[in-house]
């Protein structure tokens, strides 16, 4: 499947790839170089937008779900990559126990919960599942759309070690973003979590992940001598939001003017005809909900009540009391008549796949994370591992590394956005001379 | 592809296979603990056979040539075992010299070199090619069978470093094995040479790393409660062998005896119905040559003039002085109407790949590493790393995961028998207290 860039910007988006093709070698230098340096992730997704000038992360998912939507053609490098993510999580563990969300009734997210299942075991670790949900008293199979079967065991906690009947593992994987809060059962354990607890959304903030990226992207661009701009949205928070209320909304309008003006007056530089835009989201959450296209500050002073009300409450009803406001990038990638956007899925720091969320009832301007997307996986040919130095003009395999590299920046933000999470929240590092973020 | 196994001895190898497969997580868990304590080898492939009863592997390669044979939908794989294994050689590294074999005449090797090239550019690194032949003055392009072209450049040694002009890289890939000695440049270099000089077949004997696979071999059969033999075959050696002037054939005789009667005595307890056979081969060598099966000791004492002289060299003129007699397993595999080997590729310590070696013109007791041998590859979805637990029988993804088992074990072995090199020519570990292998 070929999914072709508007001509309009295609020539400039030629540009910004050739630039990356040719200074690979000192891309994955500079990149092997930040690994030695920071953990990654056990694992992440990152939505990206192609707008033919600009190529950004709007998203970065720790706890990414959708590893169903993968061409099976790339299990081995996830199970590859989940050898080596294991080696170092717990070289001595042979069993890991797999927390899901409580999502049921989504057969397509316990189909994702299977694929991950059968990774962690294929690399070579018993595997077992978890469930926080109170009503599972007992296993439970559970249905799968490709009539396969999932097991959902009911949590036991013994002193500071959790598991599940019969099986004591020696670390935990959430497949949660805890956005419901922290549970009581997961705290104090005395096995690891992964990723620590601290990443999930009660604590995690969209705004210090696009804070560290700013840092990456900065330097990374300053390395290939390109405007970071091309690969990193400008961004902006207000905090005290609440929306029902009315309360910050003039924190909100007066950002969002901030923003439209910084990304007019980039336009301008770089002779883009185009109406800016922003996205105005929750700070924490996910799933695309509280999410809203804005062109004009006065939109967001004006919104009636059932806007308010889709803006205030995220997944599982967790308040908004933050907003972001991020530079809206448009996208010009279409699979057949629908607006697309790449999702690239790593493990460690290492990509291991991808696919193009699509959504045929979207605007280019708009957020495709919404009911009614579909998902169209690359083809194995198309893995971003192999860019294809020789072949000029707009081809596919190029495209696909530099959607790696992007994404790969975005994961290096995560991990020091993780780490300063750390020396906020972990017990372990509380006794160390620490500097809290921002200060 | 298929590959049906002959039925006679399917169920016994079913037994194995279900014994190995149940122990899935057992096995990755003491494989992971061995990696953390043993540098695996930069790459290698393992030439195993399965007679259906037993699987072993009869030949570790530490410099692969054969890149080109495996199934280009592999290529990921190999990129991220490359990524992981070059941050281990040289985090600090932007550039490798690549040093292939001599040999300009054949474009299949030639084309394997500009695979290996590939998967190193891609794992972001320059990588240019150091040739060691004297006639290449200059930069010279060679055709090759896919159309595309490969760049040889002469050597160039400044001080205690080489390069080719205007390439100083951080560090050496070998991929000649070094049968006609270690050449004088690159002697003495500040380089790290990977694999190490001494891991040439100048200095290394297969009997050394049979030697060291008996060890594993022992530990991981202890550890499933099988029969080692199932997974090793016997072996033992002949030093001072000279065949044209008849030196040392009593000493090859009389193992070539005690060989086949440690057979026989094997085959009557597992109640085999098959005649016993040894494989007679050369210590130190590659390429097929200098290889004979063996059904009777009095045939290594009748050995003619043409026989003789073809047991004398291997390949680049390399003199056979040590012998190796080595259990002959039969191999039950077949492609068509040829008898087929399986042959495992390795990078760190990752499973990346493998084909089938098949002959038309050779018999199932026989050498399949002859002219004439041809490469099945093996296709994506029967990857090594993949095995199938629901499904019950004769599985591919089964059989294949099982290769990649006994491949790593060989691999292990080479990981050890590479130490023990290390202690014996490694300078910088002369100052050490060493204990002389065998001593």
């Amino acid at each position: 499947m070929t999914l072709p860039l508007l001509t309009a910007q295609n020539d400039r988006f030629l540009d910004l790839e050739k630039q990356i093709l040719a200074a690979q070698p000192a891309i994955e230098h500079w990149l092997r170089g930040k690994w030695g340096e920071h953990d990654a992730p056990f694992y992440a997704s990152v939505d990206l937008r192609n707008s033919g000038f600009k190529l950004a992360p709007v998203d970065t998912n720790l706890f990414p779900g959708g590893f169903n939507n993968l061409n099976p053609d790339f299990l081995p490098l996830c199970i590859q990559a989940a050898m080596i993510a294991l080696e170092k999580v717990c070289p001595d563990a042979r069993g890991l126990l797999l927390i899901p969300e409580n999502h049921t009734r989504n057969a397509h997210y316990l189909q994702n919960v299977a694929v991950l299942q059968k990774i962690i075991r294929h690399a070579g670790m018993k595997a077992r599942i978890g469930t926080l949900i109170p009503e599972v008293q007992s296993p439970t199979e559970m249905e799968l759309p490709d009539g396969g079967k999932l097991l959902l065991e009911p949590l036991v906690r013994k002193g500071n070690r959790i598991g599940v009947e019969g099986f004591d593992p020696c670390a935990v994987l959430l497949n949660n973003d805890l956005s419901a809060g922290i549970p009581a059962i997961l705290e104090g354990l005395e096995q690891p979590v992964i990723p620590p607890l601290y990443a999930g959304w009660s604590t995690r903030l969209k705004s210090q992940h696009f804070a560290a990226y700013d840092g990456v992207a900065q330097e990374f661009a300053a390395m290939l001598g390109i405007d970071p701009w091309l690969i990193n949205p400008y961004f902006a928070t207000c905090g005290e939001i609440n929306f029902q209320e009315r309360q910050g909304e003039e924190c909100l309008a007066m950002h969002v003017d901030m923003i439209l003006a910084q990304i007019r007056r980039k336009y301008a530089e770089h002779k883009i005809d185009l109406e800016p835009f922003v996205i105005v989201k929750a700070d924490a959450g996910t799933y695309g909900m509280g999410i809203m296209t804005v062109k004009d500050a006065a939109e967001v002073r004006d919104l009636n009540r059932k806007q308010r009300n889709k803006m205030a409450v995220v997944k599982e009803g967790l308040q908004v009391t933050r907003a972001m406001v991020q530079e809206g990038v448009y996208t010009f990638e279409r699979a057949d008549d629908a607006f697309a956007e790449p999702v690239v899925y790593m493990i460690d720091h290492y990509v291991v796949g991808g696919f193009y969320r699509v959504h045929t009832g979207r605007g280019r301007d708009e957020n495709l994370n919404a009911p009614g997307m579909q998902f169209v996986s690359l083809a194995f040919e198309d893995t971003c591992l192999q860019p294809q130095f020789d072949s000029s003009g707009d081809c596919a395999p190029n495209r696909f590394y530099l959607y790696g590299v992007i994404a790969r920046l975005a994961l290096l933000a995560a991990s020091l956005e993780i780490e300063q999470l750390a020396q906020l929240h972990d017990p372990a590092l509380m006794q160390q001379p620490r500097k809290v973020a921002g200060a």
